[in-house]
């Protein structure tokens, strides 16, 4: 039985001034170290180990990567970083807080754009400063992989290939495989594994900096998957889950 | 032209001890940590830039790579791992401090261990604790790869084929490479650039957290180096340098 562990990033900068981040590289808040540092710690008292992780080209995914190798005593394992893990990118609205976005777009077209799986933001212009294509950390892409934004749908489709040819087949040769990343890039995973629905993926919303188990199948099929973490912590985690799916019906 | 920037880490908690550390996995020490962080921020100050960095699986060198990333905004640079790149395997002399080591064997004994290019200090047994045979971040190592003790001579036949089939080659297709290491794989380096003859590099010690700069010529030939910090810390690394070639003469 294959363990699968992924860890979503915890608060960032802009998480707390409330503004869409996307692909802007912001740094974990304090509270989002926390978060990564009890992750990084429930995993070693568990007794999991690593041979590889995976993680975005954003810093709030690299630092909670790092806080929990080192928490893990795993700092030397192998770490490939790719912007096929990063953040679902949101065009325009990168950098606007909520209510600047509401006043500009009117609120329903913001929820729209939040809860739909297949409506994209508006696009950010090539001549924007937040074009992907102005950082150097996206030198190596083609143009057509440069995103001007991003609906869920877009970023499923960036991420899979990534899944299928990279981390899928590490899994299967045997190595026991972290995936630090973002709520949408990991959306993009649990939608996979799980096989959930357009409609239902954009109401899951997978807890920050408690690491999630899936237990796999040799041909990559879930058998279960659990949250690592103290009683307290994991009860939490499953009730939030748990209402996201009440609140939907 | 080429530049090459190595970097070696800073004080360690060992270090402090005086003890052999080799291939122990100790961690920097508060000291330690802010030499990276003074190398980062030089680095940053004067502009350079960097597409991917080498370090060894011992994480004194590893957090002072990741220390140097965070300061210069490159987290997301790829970052690759090589035990070729670890320090010198300092044999049964492991974890033993200098007072310890001169009563063990003498002083005279312990001179020639740290000052000769091709003596071996004691070999560890295979059932030693310390042997990496036993660690986890070397299971994927043959059996004639894992040493059980180093002289110089051994570090450097075990770095060059790093250098030549991996660094080399990345130098030479146009990336701007850092190297984040160790006292004796840094010199190892060192020699076969410099051709450094095998008296000579026994006595030359790279300074700590001062990021050294190689320029090569398109052949990977120095053209010249030279550290990168403030007036003083340069001034103070290069008189330190200078001296270790009185001193031997």
């Amino acid at each position: 039985m294959i363990k699968l562990v992924l860890v979503r990033h915890g608060e960032s900068t802009w998480n707390k001034e409330n503004r869409f981040t996307g692909w802007t590289d912001v740094d974990l808040s304090d509270k989002g170290i926390e978060e990564a540092h009890t992750g990084g710690r429930a995993l070693k008292e568990q007794g999991f180990t690593f041979d590889i992780a995976f993680t975005s080209v954003l810093k709030r995914a690299i630092r909670t990567l790092w806080i929990v190798l080192d928490k893990m005593d795993l700092m030397w394992i192998p770490v490939e970083k790719s912007w096929r893990l990063n953040e679902r990118h949101y065009g325009a609205l990168q950098g606007l807080n909520k209510a600047e976005t509401a006043v500009k777009f009117g609120e329903e077209q913001v929820k729209i754009w939040r809860r739909s799986y297949d409506i994209q933001p508006p696009a950010l212009e090539k001549s924007d400063p937040r074009f992907p294509g102005k950082d150097p950390r996206y030198q190596d892409l083609v143009d057509k992989d440069l995103p001007l934004t991003e609906c869920l749908k877009d970023t499923v489709a960036r991420f899979l290939p990534y899944w299928h040819q990279t981390i899928a087949p590490t899994i299967q040769s045997g190595k026991k495989v972290l995936i630090a990343a973002h709520g949408n890039s990991l959306r993009a995973l649990v939608k996979y594994l799980d096989n959930v629905s357009d409609e239902e993926i954009v109401g899951l919303n997978i807890p920050t900096g408690i690491p999630l188990v899936y237990e796999l199948d040799q041909s990559l099929k879930p058998l279960q998957h659990y949250y690592i973490g103290d009683e307290e912590t994991v009860k939490k985690a499953m009730e939030a889950v748990a209402n996201q799916g009440k609140a939907k019906k």
